[in-house]
């Protein structure tokens, strides 16, 4: 099928969670229905980006049905009574769009980037699967085959995912955080045609869904169009509810160890439990995302100079808060040890070059240098429609509001270097931390 | 008040999970609303032993509410219309008796010891608080103090009681047996009274209880009375579900170190996950149970004999089958080191041992003693009217039948040596394990 189901993974630290410097013009209403939109004007190109997020992802499957917001994800391609199976796919492609999904922790979205002109029909389309989803055992089963067939790609022919998964379910002794987005194995081969409907049916809600669109329209023409067509679904009572247990206070430093013959090149990651820019008190995760840059934003990094450039440790290493979360979040701090270091030696390190850090007053000079940078990388990849579309709907979905994406390079300014350091000094104890060893089998074995 | 409520913890090795050999005579039946009814002839006093077991414990906790099990077994000491707060307690106390409550990960347990002309009072007590309990907020509010108290006498002033919690969620990326018994701290500050009236309903019903009395008591005559108190209880439609979300296959090898300034002997512990009596195939548990008695069932086992008698390394060690679960369990290894000797060490020296063992053909002697060893301590342990009563409890409540308590011995003498090898070389496995390290506070800053 033409869809792309992109899991996030998040050992793949990128760009995306960070958040945008605000476009100018951005509008944000309600429906009645209580769907939420935001439109960004963007005149440079006739084309749009379409998107509604959908304000669920796997941190809010029930308990024992893993994996469930991904499979709904799969099955929201499977057609509606108007629409069969492929007719909306088939659509975006005949009028030479583009189409993707994707689930994540905290909410799952669906989008299509495609000519202008073609907005309302998306509209039509997109608001139809909302509500008019049909789904058969037919359909479910052979789908449930896919993703399971998904996982074992991903999962149980890659030592590195094995060894992420147990990474974030060790480091989450009780939030859903620790299991992954995909589900457990076991759970995804009982998820049933019930439990897909049942679930569409609590979050696929306009109460609980955002639509995103990016691109040459004036806001007025997208909240008429909105309106007329995603404004036909009836509101519920409420959006549903998406409490989730809480982690207990983190006590003892765990360590996992994975080897296998599979691997070619040894690993080391940590990655410490903090809040995100939606638990942290005022300024808090901005100083951790500062933090991480000046930790491990590239070469002029603080561990990058230290165990790449003088002490030859490692060939790479880096670090990245996952700002964007409804709950308490990850900060990462990865290497891949040079030739003939052992990881328990690339360990005792980083410890070092952490608590130096902390030790040690944070330069002006630097500050701004990391600052400068991340307001700048921040600016070129709002220079893509899709991603500044995206940084909204994450934003949105995370419980922040549009001004918090707007006015987010003014906070980053306002990071003092002692707030690095106490951020530092707070959050990146060990005990919040769990570390991973990423081992060739022989490597044990000796 | 006089109750004491006991939470398992599972780091203390005991007798009590092993099956016992069968009492002669012991019946089993039912009441027509459920209730399970075992009678266990005891001439040799006049004193009975009366208990109900109910079959939920702490791992079936609804989400977020971790602690309810526990928390509601404090309350059932609150009170009924009848029989106010205090009256129950104050009867048994002037009858003579004892009482005492215990809530587990797979069960809650009531039980009195009372001279047995007292038997139909204690029934008529008990079955009026399985389902009239008064819960006020005047009632529920100082309660939850009282445990969240205990919870910080065990648990926050203790560092292998965290490192423990730790270990075991840590052990359980996904199964509720992660979860303390006695629940989360944030967790317990938001039990209401709605949330325990909620479980006790669900829960305290005929068909979720069993009823166990043993003494020098006539089956019929218990019934009689059974059927007269807790027989009036209506049946409700079914026993309440208590599904659980099962384990992912375990794949990284797990360890956790604390250190604190209040820990004055370091120790090493090490946790499998491993088939219950419940859950594993035919011989497997018996395997695993002579397993334990021969790796670290006192000074004549191979793990004491080996780290303690020829290399001094420890001065104690042992092992552990915590086989009476409902899902799989836990098989523990532990050691306190010898002086100046790195837990490090013994870790290294302690898989040594293990893969020696799997190694060597046991011996006919060796497997002879261990067996004997463990039925005459069942043999000793079945002495006890109370212990004797709680086998039964525990199997029961478990999944298990009379039978299975009956015919245990038959199956140990069963387990053959390479029943035993084949079991340590499937079940511990260092990647089924987590590995705890307590250490005083200095040995980390070193």
């Amino acid at each position: 099928m033409s869809t792309q189901n992109s899991v996030a993974i998040a050992l793949t630290p990128g760009p995306t969670t960070a958040p945008a410097p605000a476009a100018p013009g951005v509008t944000h209403s309600k429906l009645d229905n209580g769907m939420e939109i935001v439109v960004i004007p963007d005149p440079r190109t006739p084309v749009v980006t379409h998107m509604v997020w959908y304000k669920n992802g796997s941190a809010d499957d029930p308990l024992g049905k893993s994996g469930i917001a991904h499979f709904l994800e799969h099955l929201m391609f499977k057609g509606t009574k108007e629409h069969p199976q492929g007719a909306f796919s088939n659509l975006v492609a005949e009028l030479g769009g583009q189409e993707n999904a994707f689930t994540g922790y905290d909410y799952t979205a669906y989008f299509q980037r495609i000519g202008k002109e073609h907005l309302e029909t998306l509209m039509r389309f997109e608001s139809d699967r909302m509500t008019n989803l049909v789904l058969s055992d037919e359909v479910v089963g052979p789908e449930r085959e896919v993703v399971l067939e998904e996982r074992r790609m991903r999962v149980d022919n890659d030592p590195g995912a094995q060894l992420d998964e147990t990474l974030q379910a060790t480091l989450f002794a009780h939030h859903p955080y620790g299991t992954p987005i995909i589900g457990w194995n076991h759970e995804i081969e009982e998820l049933s045609r019930e439990d897909a409907l049942a679930y569409y049916t609590r979050f696929y809600t306009p109460e609980n869904a955002i639509l995103i669109v990016a691109g040459d329209v004036v806001a007025r023409d997208v909240e008429a169009l909105a309106a007329q067509t995603y404004g036909k679904i009836p509101a519920r009572a409420q959006a549903p509810s998406r409490r989730r247990p809480q982690e207990p206070p983190p006590r003892a430093v765990r360590m996992v160890t994975l080897a296998d013959e599979k691997v070619e090149q040894p690993s080391h990651e940590r990655i410490f439990v903090v809040p995100s820019y939606t638990t942290a008190a005022p300024g808090e995760a901005e100083a951790l995302d500062v933090l991480a840059h000046m930790l491990g934003g590239g070469p002029a990094s603080v561990l990058y100079e230290t165990l790449v450039g003088e002490e030859k440790l490692a060939v790479s290493v880096g670090a990245y808060y996952m700002g964007s979360a409804l709950d308490d979040t990850r900060f990462y701090v990865f290497a891949t040890p040079a030739e003939g270091v052992e990881l328990k030696n690339l360990d005792i390190a980083l410890d070092r070059v952490l608590a130096k850090f902390i030790a040690t007053k944070i330069s002006e000079e630097d500050l701004r240098r990391a600052k400068t940078r991340m307001i700048a990388d921040a600016v070129y990849a709002r220079d893509s429609q899709v991603s500044l579309a995206r940084w909204y709907g994450e934003a949105l979905a995370t419980g922040l509001a549009v001004k918090d994406v707007a006015d987010w390079p003014d906070r980053i300014e306002a990071v003092t270097g002692a707030a690095i350091t106490e951020a530092a000094r707070e959050w990146l104890d060990k005990k919040r931390s769990v570390t991973g060893f990423l081992l060739p089998k022989e490597a044990v074995d000796a």
